[in-house]
């Protein structure tokens, strides 16, 4: 038995109406350790968003645009509906799918307690033990690592200093730090419990007269005395943030009489505006990450035989890996040629992949973990110069996506919403779009997915971005069935050198853009120039230290 | 006494702690009868959006970006401070400077429900006559034209088809109407009640049942039953429309037992998509009006003496006057010569006002209501070449970004808050900005300022626009104490004729652009395209209808 079957089982048992099963593990993170992969295990949906709803006789998974075409083929679809979860939401397709009585059966450690305004909607019963836990057999182990000390280069504030910037701005007795990305920010260390975010899973208290502690498995107080102490909180003022603070965690706290104040977890905004040495550090990543990138580029460009996208993946690691300073990959590699290139975010199969060929048009998103910062990359590739004239209008109009908004200056207090069109503008005199944000922040030696900030469609997120962000800029465009294209730079948010109280971009981004699949009739000249000077700085920048061959490849290509 | 001070004293009387006097008339119309100019009379301001607050010792207006500058010209300083409504919301602003006990008086009758919603955190009062009212000596009579029918040829639907269309989609037993412009549109009638909106002043009762009740003094019932048929709705469901629905009619409804369903009022939408013969209604207005404009311009141009902004003003309107189905403007004219056009909704002072000189540059915003349309339209004018380098870079950045949003391809569901970046896009790459919203709605023969749609920086909008809308595309820049610019069309919008499921604007107005001011070094090639295009079409659609002289100008000015 299939353990979705062996999930309706339970529910049938429990004479419930329907049991819910997301992505997110007790903290709520993005990535998660292979131990934590319960959707995973219980739907063979390896996306990293998503969530699964059980009933006695319908099945559903929600996830985004980014992944309905994956979730489709490794989904059972004769048990499983595959829900975009921007057309309905969890508890509305409930409501409206569900007939009857019985309750809806949930972890509460699983779902933030931003999750819990909607689900509380439902007729909800907790799980007392996970039932993805009870019934997972041969569950990966926890393998812990020792924390690390982040290199003092690239840093400038203490732990200290960190913890006397946030205690400032308290306005509680206690603050219930439950992102591990906050906690080893504020500690100045990073970990290995998550196979592409280099943290340690982890929770933190931290108390108005400066008393801090961590709970994890590598450093400070184990893991499991976390609910010890949260016990102990009685009576006070307690700061929780919706967003990463499980439900579990809130009720506890309400039960013993404290009263919950819900905030934005105030490392968020401090994390994010990188100080100059962590500006520093992530300029000198993106220079490590973009010879391994050049060198691989090359390596494809001059190899005579087809390799698979999932041979490429392996040949680029070992490219990035031969840096002393190298952590991990930021993210599974999107390796996708042709038609898996249109899968937005496709990680191909090592048993079942795609090969690419001198005709590919090849679709490559990755990124690493250094020592000093982490880079997130995607390029377009092309072997040849006879590419069709509808692909390369197509990746002329991302790529002016990319300068119109690689070029603004936009004044302070300017959200990454109000510059999403920019990207979108030239698809959209092609009648052309992509199904997914346009940016996303991006962390220091952290996670490669970092808010508050980002640059969506999405009129919901009011943060601006302020100096020391930094972002994707990743415009796209997919046609299911034939090719994808996407070119995605990182950039720091830097005050404008020119106008006050105004913002501006600086790429950080060093690898070239392939002129092979550009229309050049549909630049302008100031598009021309960027371009121009764009990969010539990269020549300027990394010439020394490419081989031969690497350099010849950044001549080759334009 | 000033109506001010006699208002604080009516304060002390009443033993309050604030009298608030909105801008808003019974209808929260934009545009008011002399009659209901309330905020006017007591402070001197006469700015089409505001609030006053007094208290015991202090006193604030509030209004926007674009008249601050005004407000501040206007009251008297020495009383009241001038607040800029994005910075602090009222509730806040009386929370924050005005201690101790004592209750806010409000009319619950100036006030809609929407706006309710925040005052409630004060502690209310309702004033049970207005207070204005009671202190206005010499008021103006409400003088009542007949209604009269709109022009067969400019409709597409019947009232009772219209009827029909909303009582399809209606959820409630009775449907409260509180808009004149909603009011008469679905009766395909008009009115002359307010200066510059063709409408009368009404409110309508729509029963499930299809029974319909129109109170006005020009058409239906008198317009003081509305009180006496509202106190017999009783036990039902009523729908209002929150944002122009008064406190007033809520509290009654709620105290007579009926359950109050708050929704948009379902006019605004299918008024909002005009019809076929609405939009050539349209076009045909904006014909009318361009001849008008441009003989304007013209004489403008060829006057050998200066004239006064006012005189202007008189002199563009006789222009429009000498066509027949000419009803009034479509609000007042702003006429600024050089620092009066940097304020951005400034309205010339018939006693004291600039001049229109031969180095001016001037900002003329104007528009009118004839039988078949709407009119809304501003150009900013030089009279010599030798215009400043600061100011025709300023003046290009406005038209680039004009070219920009007039060109742009949409995909149906996105708002006007998407599209604002590229009407500011080429003005922020040379530091500059505009405190005012990029595009409003316009009515067909009815207010200038529609909505539910719009073009602005706020993410609240989230009606997306649609094929028939009609919006205003108006960037700007302004430099306090020297000159203003800015650049407003009208535009449909209609289906992309070239791709499915996407939008594209059809735009209304047909006055040439000044090239006098144009950088064109800044212009690239689809932009200077755009402008021939657009001034030479102009030409050819107009040409036949222009005196010599108008002729001739239009081939001056390029």
């Amino acid at each position: 038995m299939k353990p979705f079957e062996r999930l309706r089982e339970m529910l049938i048992q429990n004479n419930g109406k329907a049991v819910i099963i997301p992505h997110a593990d007790e903290w709520q993170n993005e990535y998660l350790p292979q131990f934590k992969e319960r959707l995973s295990f219980a739907t063979d949906f390896t996306g990293s968003a998503g969530c699964a709803v059980i009933s006695q006789d319908k099945a559903a998974l929600f996830t985004d645009g980014r992944y309905t075409l994956q979730a489709k083929s490794q989904l059972d679809t004769s048990f499983f509906d595959v829900v975009h979860s921007g057309t309905i939401s969890i508890v509305d397709w409930i409501e409206k799918n569900l007939q009857g009585e019985g309750s809806v059966f949930i972890d509460p450690k699983c779902h933030s307690v931003k999750e819990s305004e909607n689900l509380s909607k439902l007729d909800l019963k907790f799980q007392e033990k996970n039932w993805v836990d009870l019934i997972w057999e041969n569950r990966p182990r926890y393998n812990q690592e020792p924390a690390f000390d982040m290199d003092e280069r690239y840093l400038d504030h203490s732990f200290e200093d960190k913890k006397n910037l946030i205690l400032k701005s308290m306005n509680a007795d206690v603050l219930i730090l439950s992102s591990p990305e906050s906690i080893c920010w504020l500690l100045n260390k990073r970990g290995r419990d998550i196979k592409h975010t280099p943290v340690f899973l982890s929770f933190a208290i931290l108390e108005s007269n400066g008393s801090f502690e961590v709970f994890s498995n590598v450093f400070g107080k184990p893991l499991e005395d976390f609910e010890k102490y949260l016990r102990l909180i009685e009576n006070k003022k307690v700061s929780i943030d919706p967003a990463r603070c499980s439900m579990w965690v809130e009720d506890l706290l309400k039960k013993q009489s404290n009263t919950v104040l819900r905030i934005q977890d105030p490392c968020l905004i401090l994390k994010a505006c990188k100080t100059p040495s962590e500006l520093n550090g992530m300029r000198h990543a993106h220079k490590l990450d973009a010879i391994a990138m050049i060198e691989f580029l090359a390596f494809l460009e001059n190899s005579n035989q087809n390799i698979t996208e999932i041979e490429a993946c392996d040949i680029l690691k070992s490219y990035r890996e031969k840096e002393k300073t190298f952590l991990s990959l930021s993210f599974s590699t999107i390796s996708g040629a042709d038609a898996n290139g249109a899968i937005i975010h496709y990680k191909p199969d090592r048993n079942n992949c795609g090969l690419i060929t001198h005709d590919s048009i090849y679709l490559l998103d990755s990124g690493a973990q250094y020592r000093s910062g982490t880079t997130d990359i995607t390029r377009t590739m092309a072997f040849h110069d006879n590419i069709s004239m509808n692909i390369k209008n197509a990746y002329t109009a991302v790529l002016k996506g990319v300068i119109h908004l690689s070029c603004a200056k936009f004044p302070k207090g300017t959200t990454g919403h109000r510059l999403d069109t920019l990207a979108r503008y030239h698809l959209w005199q092609q009648g052309l779009d992509y199904d997914h944000g346009t940016g996303h922040g991006v962390g220091c030696v952290l996670s490669v997915h970092e808010g508050p900030h980002g640059i969506s469609s999405h009129p919901g997120n009011t943060t601006p971005l302020m100096p020391g962000m930094v972002v994707s800029i990743e415009p796209g465009y997919y046609k299911p069935g034939e090719f994808g294209i996407r070119i995605e730079n990182l950039a720091i948010v830097v005050e404008s050198s020119q106008f006050e109280n105004y913002l501006e971009f600086e790429t950080l981004t060093l690898v070239p853009i392939n002129e092979r699949l550009i229309n050049f009739e549909l630049l302008d000249n100031n598009e021309r120039k960027w371009l121009e000077n764009y990969n010539s700085e990269i020549l300027e920048e990394l010439q020394d230290s490419l081989s031969p061959q690497g350099k010849a490849f950044l001549k080759i290509i334009r």
